[in-house]
């Protein structure tokens, strides 16, 4: 594209031959690296054969490579050229609303089929995993973000999908079943009888309206038991976090072509995996010396591990099977309460999010649902689209420091993530609208029982 | 933008500052003109003091103008920066899926805010309203898309909007009426107790489900008897069309980008406003000399005004309030089946197209939902976007026209219109999957009574 020096400019496209073509792993900065991943019986760090019954070799060595860059197969750009790169929009009318000195810019994810930035990792997933000869994967789902993106990239590569999605979703939200489904997806409630874990849950509760805990437990039982079956996760690993790198990249680019240096960078946060998209590339620069904006993740108030949890090990699912990961955790038993950013519902993150954090490279804020969505609600009126629970917490933060900027007179730079749109969470804005939505009490008890019982590991 | 010359290249963007900042007026360079508006009492072509009640004096002009190109006011064009231009993509997914040597354009309009090609027209709208001094806009909707769009619109220029929406869309899809609250529209399920029309009717039927036709009579009842508030419409009308031939302008500068010529430009027909919009603008070329697409209108076999219809003055809505406008229509008295394209269930026709197809300038053909929902699921499995249900016609045609392509060899382009999402249609798709849908049997005996009661207007 030609640079726009029109002022009114609100979109900043790149052309699909400006895509960038590798993915930036953060690991190769890093002043300090993160600590190893432990397997739970032995508390030694894992290793390639550990996962191997999971995942193909070339996500493994994508999980531990401190290679700086890795070249984004051919296959890979040709699925992302139906959505990537993908749009980043001045965000004048909200400006203009908010009559603030600042600019904010966003980057919209939410032009990919799945409406999130999920696909950016589960086109890679499938790809891999097919190039390994696998025939099918699995996974888990809650609200079905994910399962969307993954049914989309199996379907592009001949890949079976099959996805456990948590009873309670799959009874209340049934679009984004639907959804699954139109992409040739295979959508089973869990706990379902297809599973030892499922029949042993449903044996005890038979009207168990399940858990991501017990829908990672399910879809993990039949790829280990199936030669031909992987499994594959949405967030929280480096490789997914790899992979969503080309948000950050395109955001650069972006705002190169207008002439913009961030000051504030600024995403929601629930396994980790959109947010390290966005910011690890200009925390590269950052690290560089070429730029020296604030980088600010923001969870919900009702599940806010980064703020309130501890930074230890703890097991990624709620069963306990998974390899042990330091990260900021509010404890694998604590189940946050039901808020609509179901996304952002989880107990623990990204363990190379949390090691930034603990190294002073992000700071970390909490933000309650209601500010959250009417948040939204402004956004949607002036920018004309609405956002998905997860981002509404960014575009939250955003208008905080926008406010802010309007009391001191700076004309800050704020760069915000928009990962997806709501199309099929308005009965959440529904809720808002209509006055029945409440602000989740933070239960500090159930936390601090749960941070209590995480696995005991030596230090050191 | 830089031209590609990538064969891969699946998306042709224009910056925008290629926005086309004029719309196209077909009325200019038709061979012969289009036969008048009637007013319903008099019999004689309807002048400005006729629609004053309900339109603006700008829109009044812009419904009878012959000037070829009409300017887009600053104002409108910064908010269609919003989404404009809209991409334009080549199917390469669905092109190999289908083996044809065909190449298949389509141009995406589910990328503005209310998923559809509606916000074109529904901007300018609210614009002029705003201008004239007016404070409010009302208007019906039936699934919501039209509602959607103008509540959008109204935002941005702080118009109030309010909407009567058939009860029973108002109770099976209640997506669409959040999401217009969303955008600060208020949603009233018709018939309504607010009105004359409504109370009428529920006098009578207090269960009453409502139609199109009753809605449309308790919007221009509040518009009628209030000095600060008017009327807008969604499609049908000379100006609504006008306002859509920013679709086709854009996608001529987006065929020469890429070097193509289009062979055949095939859009869905409901009021006729998408179809128009795409197809003007290729029109005036094909006028010119310039270029000879064949230009074929897809309507539902269970609605199939342009091919079963009778050519003849008719009422725009079911309560006979409007003016007269000769047009293809199955009668105002006939209900079309409940297909899921309710977009498409309308009993007349844009009479500008319809006149079109009397004039031999363009074609049309009718399809049955359950093909169309097969064409809508291969395409969303090959391309990503999940389609309406409404261009499902349109993508059903398209692949008909490869396959043919297939069997005879000829590499032709096809350019067909994707007028919006399908993210709110989901329970649509389920009930194609689930094996619950039917194709509609048209009711000929039906058709046959509501064209018998047409009303009597002197040939001449």
């Amino acid at each position: 594209m030609t640079t726009s020096t029109d002022p009114r400019q609100t979109k900043i496209i790149l052309d699909e031959d400006e895509q960038p073509t590798q993915w930036y792993n953060l690991l190769a900065d890093l002043p300090t690296p993160p600590p190893p991943v432990l397997h739970p019986g032995t508390l030694e760090p894992v290793g390639p054969d550990d996962l191997a019954p999971l995942f193909p070799m070339d996500l493994i060595a994508q999980e531990v490579t401190t290679e700086r860059y890795i070249d984004i197969p051919g296959a890979v750009l040709d699925v992302y050229r139906l959505w990537r790169p993908s749009p980043m929009y001045r965000a004048h009318r909200l400006e203009k609303a908010l009559g603030t000195p600042a600019r904010i810019y966003y980057k919209y994810e939410g032009v990919s089929p799945a409406g999130s930035h999920k696909p950016n990792t589960a086109v890679p997933q499938a790809y891999y995993n097919a190039q390994a000869g696998i025939r099918r994967l699995t996974t888990e789902t809650g609200a079905g973000q994910w399962g969307t993106a993954l049914a989309f990239a199996c379907a592009q590569f001949g890949l079976e999908c099959e996805i456990w999605q948590v009873r309670a979703s799959y009874d209340q939200k049934p679009y984004r079943r639907m959804m699954i489904e139109v992409f040739g997806g295979t959508v089973h409630p869990s706990p379902s009888d297809l599973t030892e874990a499922g029949r042993r849950i449903l044996a005890e509760h038979p009207d168990s309206t399940g858990s991501l805990g017990i829908a990672i437990s399910e879809a993990v039982e039949v790829a280990a038991q199936n030669a031909d079956t992987n499994y594959a996760l949405g967030s929280v690993l480096n490789h997914v976090l790899l992979h969503q790198t080309v948000i950050g990249e395109e955001a650069l680019l972006q705002l190169a072509k207008v002439g913009e240096t961030p000051d504030l960078i600024v995403g929601c946060t629930g396994g980790g995996s959109n947010f390290g998209g966005l910011a690890f590339p200009f925390l590269r620069e950052k690290l560089a010396g070429k730029m020296a904006p604030v980088i600010r993740a923001v969870e919900p108030s009702a599940c806010p591990s980064l703020t309130r949890g501890v930074y230890a090990y703890d097991f990624g699912d709620t069963a306990g099977m998974t390899p042990l990961m330091k990260m900021h955790t509010l404890g694998h038993d604590f189940i946050p309460d039901p808020i609509h950013a179901g996304g952002l519902r989880y107990h623990g993150m990204s363990p190379l999010i949390s090691h930034l954090k603990e190294e002073g490279l992000l700071e970390a804020v909490a933000k309650p649902q209601r500010e959250c969505f009417a948040a939204g609600i402004q956004f949607a009126r002036t920018e004309g689209i609405v956002p998905a629970p997860e981002p509404t917490h960014a575009i939250a933060a955003a208008i905080e420091e926008a406010l802010r900027c309007k009391e001191t007179g700076e004309a800050k730079v704020i760069l915000t993530a928009l990962c997806g749109h709501g199309h099929l969470d308005l009965p959440a804005y529904d809720a808002y609208l209509s006055g029945a939505m409440q602000d989740q009490a933070l239960d500090d008890a159930a936390i601090n029982e749960a941070i209590g019982a995480l696995p005991p590991v030596p230090v050191g």
